[in-house]
């Protein structure tokens, strides 16, 4: 790979070359891949992106830490859409707002790009099998990105994941444990067994190439704007893979010359998990909490992730928000009225955590403010549809349905 | 619209004026929107479209019936991938199988190719609100497209739709009406809602332009084939309008001579709901059925687009074939597994016609086929539980993996 040049823990700074197979430090830490930013810059141009027609995440391959020869996994992942949302914008009170539907991936969840990541590495590492745990999302990305691929998959999920998920799960042909205790628990059950077989690990953080995919999110936000920066970018925070990813997306094209800026993230968790918001919040060590949230996704009580994710939040000079389970669902409705988009709890949570902060006069008015959805709806539509309530049920009869309006007190313009 | 030059009966040939208010021909029939192809030639090159970066339906907008000052709708509709699915193709035994995977659109459907252009055209009207009655994708489509657009929607849907559906139009914020009956009682009170309160009316049959939307697959896949045309193309119906509108569009490429041939298409209906194949098989004209099938998008028994569909599938010497739900849950199975695609069950009826055809030696070794997957499989996670199975559920211990493993014969690689 000439554009990268090793991998840096990040906590004590040891150098590792960039195989395949790379997981964490020998000190525990996380590491991070380190970029030839020359050589990038010597082969990449915004005239030269403007001009290709991949309309994938494998767009930024210059940015990718993949070999040349490597081809891109057959899933067509990233290149979401970035909606200009001036309903939502008018009634948050800012000035200019973009929802960034990171649903429309393939398997539906911003998880993708990562999985896609996974499958091209593994692939350069000649595996056949790929495992993971997750909560749910990564789970099923890694499921569908590996099966189109031809690749075996092994799944370890809490048994508190959705059903729509694991409905993905299955029909992608992989073998699933579902383990009936936290996500920690899962995780180490999944560690046991990856060492024990052999795997490629697709453990967000664990493997370091797995944030590489996360950021494209990042670069695609960037281009989509046409290099105009936002003040800030909302989402949602569990593990901590994601925040870091978009932040180093986002330290990339500042390190290249594209941006002359850097926005500030806005790191959103639910209140009854948010391990890291409160370890800003408190300026202390983070500690693990419960699992205490219906947005199952970022339900993690210890997070794998904290160090970069911290460090992302702080260097951006963030802020943070924590979202009761109703504001989630509060915000759920809420994009889906404005903006036509149905995200996941998880998913909206960002969103909902703007919403907060806006209401709190947190955030100019003359704010330019992009918010990722980072899961669609329909993964899990049980909770959507406790918080919107049924339709209307009538018999087919215009009378009756007079009468149904009149008693919901419907008045038809 | 410099590119369109009336409308004209199906039935009768009465021509009519292409406002965007259009229904019905007074005698019942389904009007077809007329193009001036001298125009539309004129105007559009392959090399014009191949510059193109709108990566989404309205990139063919010499070939779509709205005005040219007419802004294209918010939601990023259509250019959904086309996968090579060499492992399926396979399995198949056949040479060459493309995925179009359409669930991935917006409200990850099809039918939002049709909902967009029901929202331009409802501008175009000068309309406020917007009606219609679906088995569920219409509907959340409609509702999704609309309300990103600032429209209101009244939706009737059948009592049947997946909650995952019903999700989403109550998340859209759609004043929904489930009617207690069939789709066909759904759609006669609609229809008197409609006339009575006088909204934009997006029911497919009904308004001729949403075929018009519907198309775009069509023009997609031939584009992204790079206008190699294929043998077949497989696909679900319903109620007769994908089908039509599909080749509607192949048959505009090759007016323009974009294709110097045209496939032959593949009609796929459920056993329990086939009226539409049957009167292909017997000949005769197409007669009610009752709607018994689990593939509830295309559980019609009254199919409101008949006279196109049949024409469609008659001109284009056309094979219908009819599947069971076992055979449609099956095709769920091995597109998850062989291409990383889930597909609701109506979305992957084609695919099952395809590999039933396939089986009976109906299909060339040498041939080259398209299956279009219609909508996505986490519409309807229920059905698909029941077809995949459960996962293995066991606490986080390696002994009982181990346990978990040999009890269910899976032996790790």
């Amino acid at each position: 790979m000439k554009n990268v040049k090793h991998a840096k823990c990040v906590k004590c700074g040891k150098i590792y070359e960039a195989t395949p197979h790379l997981t964490n430090c020998t000190c525990g830490g996380i590491l991070d891949i380190i970029y030839d930013y020359d050589y990038i810059k010597a082969n990449l141009t915004k005239a030269s992106l403007a001009a290709r027609q991949d309309n994938s995440m494998w767009r930024y391959r210059e940015l990718l830490p993949v070999e040349e020869t490597t081809e891109a996994p057959p899933l067509r992942v990233g290149w979401s859409p970035l909606y200009e949302a001036k309903l939502l914008a008018n009634e948050l009170g800012i000035r200019k707002l973009y929802v960034k539907d990171d649903g429309l991936n393939p398997t539906a969840s911003l998880k993708d790009r990562a999985s896609s990541m996974a499958v091209a590495k593994a692939m350069e590492a000649g595996a056949k099998v790929i495992a993971c745990s997750s909560t749910g999302n990564a789970a099923s990305s890694l499921a569908g990105n590996a099966a189109a691929a031809g690749l075996k998959t092994y799944i370890f999920v809490p048994s508190r994941a959705p059903k729509g998920k694991v409905a993905q799960l299955m029909t992608f042909g992989a073998t699933v444990i579902s383990v009936q205790g936290s996500y920690e628990e899962t995780f180490e059950l999944s560690k046991q067994a990856i060492e024990k077989w052999g795997w490629y690990n697709r453990n967000a953080a664990i493997n370091p190439y797995l944030s590489e995919g996360k950021k494209t999110v990042g670069l695609e936000i960037m281009e989509q704007l046409n290099w105009e920066v936002p003040d800030y970018i909302a989402i949602s925070v569990g593990d901590g893979c994601t925040i870091a990813g978009l932040w180093k997306g986002l330290k990339d094209l500042y390190a290249i010359g594209f941006i002359d800026r850097l926005p500030r993230l806005i790191s959103a968790q639910a209140e009854g998990c948010c391990p890291l918001n409160r370890a800003i919040e408190t300026g202390e060590e983070w500690r693990p909490m419960e699992e205490n949230t219906l947005a199952d996704s970022i339900a993690v009580g210890v997070p794998r992730n904290a160090d970069k994710a911290l460090m992302a939040i702080r260097e951006s000079n963030g802020l943070v928000v924590n979202v009761s389970d109703a504001e989630i669902m509060a915000a759920q409705k809420l994009l889906g009225r404005t903006c036509g988009v149905f995200g996941e709890p998880a998913g909206v949570t960002g969103a909902a955590g703007l919403k907060k902060l806006c209401q709190q006069g947190k955030i100019p008015a003359d704010a330019t403010v992009v918010s990722v959805v980072t899961g669609n709806g329909l993964k899990d539509v049980a909770n959507a549809i406790a918080a919107c309530g049924e339709p209307i049920s009538i018999p087919g009869d215009m009378e009756l349905l007079l009468k149904a309006f009149a008693d919901n007190g419907i008045v038809v313009e």
